[in-house]
């Protein structure tokens, strides 16, 4: 009984751990899907986010299962709670991949930013996937240490984000309405993403030491 | 024993609906502040965030202890794990009342929205305290038929976040890219808000009943 209450606790951490690489694939696309006007790959990223929804939705009702059945406190209690945050977190970034790829759905055959943008959403890009890759490796290895480069990750995202609303807002803006919210809401999208990935690697934290780091804990 | 676990319980729905109260107030004053442009409004909001966030806390270390010190099972444990859920959920709507109050107070003593759009986001105010008023009674009086009405009224803020698009991205669009980009922002903070009432509204009602209402259930 007390192998298969492991066990138990063992595939919870697993499917966490999978539902971060269907986000880290998720978002990896989205971003190629803006970066090359793809419309194949945007219609993948926006029909598998179902898939990371019902494993958000299992992981939830194994953990309340989990927790009626046996009597978990300490360390594995906090992994139960924070399954049910993390997951919730995973799901919104999911859908945050799944903005970007409607995103880009919605401008196709165009591309959804000006070429001049394409570097900046390229970095964007590589940040989120960082965030979210540390994120998988802090859920699968039960690594703490990922959440201070998440933080600094988010600090570079934050950055980047702030010189977007700069360009849009200068005066040499040429390009017109259309395109100054697609990148406004498109810079949010990516912003929102590192800012969960942060929230995810406190909440890991909090499962092994049982202290949530503050955001200034996190900055080396 | 039996009687403190209940008086426990309760606590921690009282603590949901204090906090939803607080989100309440928080963004009736924000929008406030944007309509008038209120800087002392805008202030009060922006500052007021911590409490929210504080009393986010304290719910969830409550709940963190009953599930460690009870033995929770069938509709207390959903409600456990829903004050978890739920707690997160109003956190994130308190951070869209500042985030509106932020917006208010960056192009103060100017209208952070121009003229003929202050009736839209009156109408978007008013949807968003009907939403949040709504969730606090589905919360402190465990009342499930809130859900359709907090759904319906997700369904007309909807509709005023798509006819603000059309309305800036029109021909007739005079206002500038600064503009177009504060409404743009502003108008997915109002539809965000009222699309976590709508998780919120059904995360009572799991609570209460054991199912999850869909979306489209909750379609009158």
């Amino acid at each position: 009984m007390r192998e298969n209450y492991r066990d138990q606790l063992q595939h919870i951490t697993d499917d966490l751990s999978e539902m971060s690489r269907l986000v880290e694939a998720a978002m990896s696309k989205a971003t190629k899907s803006l970066l090359d006007a793809s419309l194949e790959l945007a219609d993948q990223v926006i029909s598998e986010d179902d898939v990371i929804d019902e494993l958000g939705n299992k992981i939830e009702n194994q953990t309340m299962s989990i927790l009626a059945l046996q009597q978990p406190v300490a360390s594995d209690l906090r992994l139960l709670a924070g399954a049910l945050k993390i997951s919730g977190t995973l799901e919104r970034m999911g859908d945050l991949a799944s903005h970007v790829a409607k995103q880009a759905k919605l401008r196709h055959p165009n591309l959804s930013v000006p070429r001049d943008f394409l570097e900046t959403f390229s970095k964007m890009g590589d940040i989120a996937n960082e965030v979210i890759r540390r994120s998988t490796r802090a859920i699968a290895a039960g690594d703490t240490e990922q959440a201070v480069d998440i933080a600094r990750a988010e600090g570079e995202m934050d950055a980047l984000h702030r010189d977007l609303f700069g360009k849009v807002l200068s005066d040499e803006w040429s390009h017109g309405v259309e395109a100054a919210i697609d990148i406004t809401l498109l810079g949010r999208y990516y912003e929102r993403f590192a800012d969960h990935g942060v929230a995810l690697a406190r909440r890991v934290a909090y499962i092994l030491t049982g202290e949530m780091p503050s955001k200034s804990d996190l900055e080396a």
